[in-house]
């Protein structure tokens, strides 16, 4: 008999949910890389079913019953920091009724249907008679949130990917940028001369070779996890088993390549989560920002650093032969090229936070009740051209229907993808003044020893503290635009 | 409102526990498949977590109260037929204690590891102090079972795999092999001549070509299926997205076309399986022996025949270039070659009767408690020599510590793989016999509609019938020996 029978009996729940969940994360992996196109729609109705139960299981009367009764008992303070977030996850979950994650699970479907007929004939009014509904759907779901636990139902969203995190320091965090970015665009696209263009064809199974040695580079453990192939790059499985995908075109080397380092950083951060706590909620990835920084330490802080650049030259020199356009200056003039353009994914770092703050200006809008989704390309035009001078007007296809997120319900998750920036950029400057000698600037920097001290100061820390905490924890300072700034300003104004 | 509110909660509770199976069945491929190793303990967790969940599913006081509602209801024949079904599967799973299936579970994976260290070190007796107590528990399962049904253990364990199949009625189905095989076998060995090597090395991506042609020779559907690697073939999946495997050896380019198209019959009868009933007991498979007769309707009635050996030899003259090992005649005597060895896997279709009938009267005097666990090798030995003439004293790997299925406790499925052999030579017969001129002898045959002739004989029907009346339903005879023993001597004895 232990001290804590119901803190017991609580991880014991929790791990039967991780063993689940890691059977959902190989049926996605799969649809995405091995199933044929005729199995999707049992595939659907299976994960449905399992998503269902997983649902069931988050908010049942025997979890209430565990979590009340494991909270009396006399826990160490890692034990209470568990409890303490299980609880955090049951009033979220505890707080929607089925009925209502039905509907937005079926809005979504419809929605996410509709959206690719829409982005393919440009037609925003199309997509915005199912936006609607989901819309309205999601603030449903957001304002009993924020009820259950006493914030706004955008902030309840946000909470929903970083515990805690609101919609004014989202704010605080973004508002610089928009005084000192849109300059430092100016200077780097004055300044730049294009880079060499590479040669291809690149032979797939070649580009899959090179893929795999940068990959062994960061670390990544083959033994434990794989590289496929999908429609588009993710890192998905379980940490046990980390399942890596990119995509490979016959024309291009550089795009599959620094995707799979971006993934590469993702899918360590998850094999790296700490092993003793899997299945516990403090044993989960901090955030999405925080899982977006790792991504970042390695494709945006990393891979175009002199150092690196010159690793990756010879691993492309190898599979490929010679060629000018893999020289180590050329490769990383063409992986910090500054180009602004409509699309977020294809962004260079310097760019890109614009994607972002324009996106969570309109999700905090429509919550706020703002605008509706009728106002949103206008919005989007606006933004577009105050902040990186494109006009973006009829095209709506490159414009609000470029990303799936909306049309999954998904609102509140694009914050990460700028914090996860800022959270990479202030990682790596606290990395390198540990370092010896004067490693600050990023240019000077190599790999040595990044990912191991990631893997020390946040892989292994898991979800015990807020990415905020865990952010002061780890270099010693608050989260701000600061080391992001320095970043940006060393490798684009120096 | 509908007539029947019981019966349609019962199908709708049944589809759940058919969508959770394809989880579990895609995992089960992706451990052979795909999974890195590192990945097998996290993997064995989460299927061990769905398994006990589908074990609660199939034996709750949820679904006891349903089948006995529906019973009740006005049902018609299709209905009833469900209803029945769905009761006795109900009665095996709720014979067995939650704790008695976990200790089973928990001694047939403590059981298959020191299988494979006791095979490889050729060691009986290692294994057996494991097979011992995992044989208790699985006689304790089968008494409990039995109990329930109304009859012995080992009828208990058949019935798992072939609803209603008893021992005296095995017994009687190959009985008369013990005397018109041994004569057969000694004619077929000494009229032989061997055939012709093929010449390698074959590329396993040309074989992979050639045996994806074969497949789509027998009509399987790509777009709603898979090939792949594993150590052996199997066949996987859902029926609306099967997974077939195999294993390519350079040096050998036959074993893996055969193995192919034996899974390419599972596959097919898998997939072909009632759209509409499926979720439904009366919609899975009839049987195992079933299942198996579909394999051999293709690997061994058909392949083997002048018309479709024609056929592979040129889809291996096309990938590899001619050579005389094609031709085929010689295609045909390597498929039909006879020769009298210690393994089960790799036996000719004439004596692999034999290994099924020594494991079946060693299965027997188990459940009968006439020998145990010390006694099998030499029943095995006596058995070998008295059927194949093979002396296999003191080679266990390759005698009893052969085959996988004890180490995991899967007592009363031999059988199926003679009643398979049984049912596909009577099926092909009664095929035969719908065809214009004469082509009942298997020489002469081709594969012409047989796959549309079982789709609607026997894929569509699922498991509306026992094995035994489906056989009557499809050829318009009991199944016997009889066709069986007609097959062979056409084809050995001719």
């Amino acid at each position: 008999m232990t001290a804590t029978p119901a803190f017991d009996e609580l991880c014991a729940y929790r791990r039967r949910i991780y063993r689940l969940e890691h059977l959902q994360a190989l049926a996605s992996w799969d649809r995405m890389t091995f199933m044929p196109p005729g199995g999707a729609q049992a595939r659907a109705a299976a994960q449905g079913e399992l998503a269902a139960l997983l649902q069931d299981m988050a908010a049942s009367p025997e979890l209430t019953g565990l979590v009340a009764r494991a909270q009396a008992e006399p826990l160490d303070p890692v034990g209470q920091a568990e409890v303490a977030l299980a609880r955090h996850e049951l009033t979220r979950a505890a707080a929607v009724p089925e009925a209502l994650a039905r509907r937005r699970t079926e809005l979504a479907g419809k929605a996410g249907e509709v959206w690719t007929i829409a982005r393919a004939q440009n037609d925003w009014s199309l997509f915005a008679r199912d936006l609607a509904p989901l819309l309205e759907c999601v603030r449903e779901i957001a304002e009993r949130i924020g009820q259950a636990l006493g914030c706004s139902p955008y902030d309840a969203l946000l909470d929903g990917f970083d515990r805690g995190l609101t919609s004014s320091r989202v704010e605080s965090l973004f508002a610089p940028l928009r005084d000192w970015l849109p300059p430092l665009i100016a200077q780097a696209c004055a300044g730049q001369r294009g880079p060499l263009p590479m040669e291809g064809p690149f032979d797939p199974e070649l580009q899959r070779g090179v893929c795999r040695e940068a990959m062994q580079l960061f670390g990544f453990d083959f033994d434990r996890g794989r590289l496929d192939i999908s429609a588009h790059p993710f890192s998905g499985g379980a940490p046990e088993d980390v399942r890596l995908t990119t995509q490979f075109r016959e024309d291009q080397v550089l795009p599959a390549l620094t995707a799979v380092i971006h993934e590469t950083g993702h899918g360590r951060y998850q094999a790296g989560l700490p092993r003793e706590r899997l299945g516990m909620a403090i044993g989960e990835a901090c955030s999405a920002a925080m899982h977006e920084a790792q991504a970042l330490c390695f494709e945006r802080q990393t891979a175009p650093t002199r150092g690196f650049a010159a690793r990756l030259s010879g691993l492309l020199e190898q599979a490929f032969g010679p060629q000018v356009g893999f020289a180590p200056d050329n490769l990383r003039a063409t992986m910090t090229r500054v180009r602004p353009g409509p699309i977020r994914v294809e962004a260079d770092e310097l760019t890109y936070p614009a994607h972002v703050m324009l996106r969570v200006e309109i999700e905090q809008a429509l919550f706020a009740g703002e605008i509706g989704v009728a106002d949103i390309p206008a919005w989007w035009d606006e933004r577009m051209l105050r902040l990186l001078g494109l006009d973006t007007r009829g095209d709506y296809s490159r414009g609000p229907l470029q990303d799936i997120h909306w049309s999954q319900g998904m609102f509140g998750y694009f914050p990460s993808y700028l914090l996860g920036a800022m959270i990479a950029a202030q990682l790596v400057q606290a990395f390198r003044r540990t370092r010896p000698g004067d490693q600050l600037q990023s240019e000077a920097g190599d790999l040595d020893g990044l990912p191991e001290w990631l893997a020390e100061r946040v892989w292994r820390r898991g979800a015990l503290l807020t990415t905020e905490a865990l952010v002061i924890e780890a270099t010693g300072a608050p989260l701000s635009d600061g080391a992001l700034r320095r970043h940006l300003e060393w490798r684009y104004a120096a």
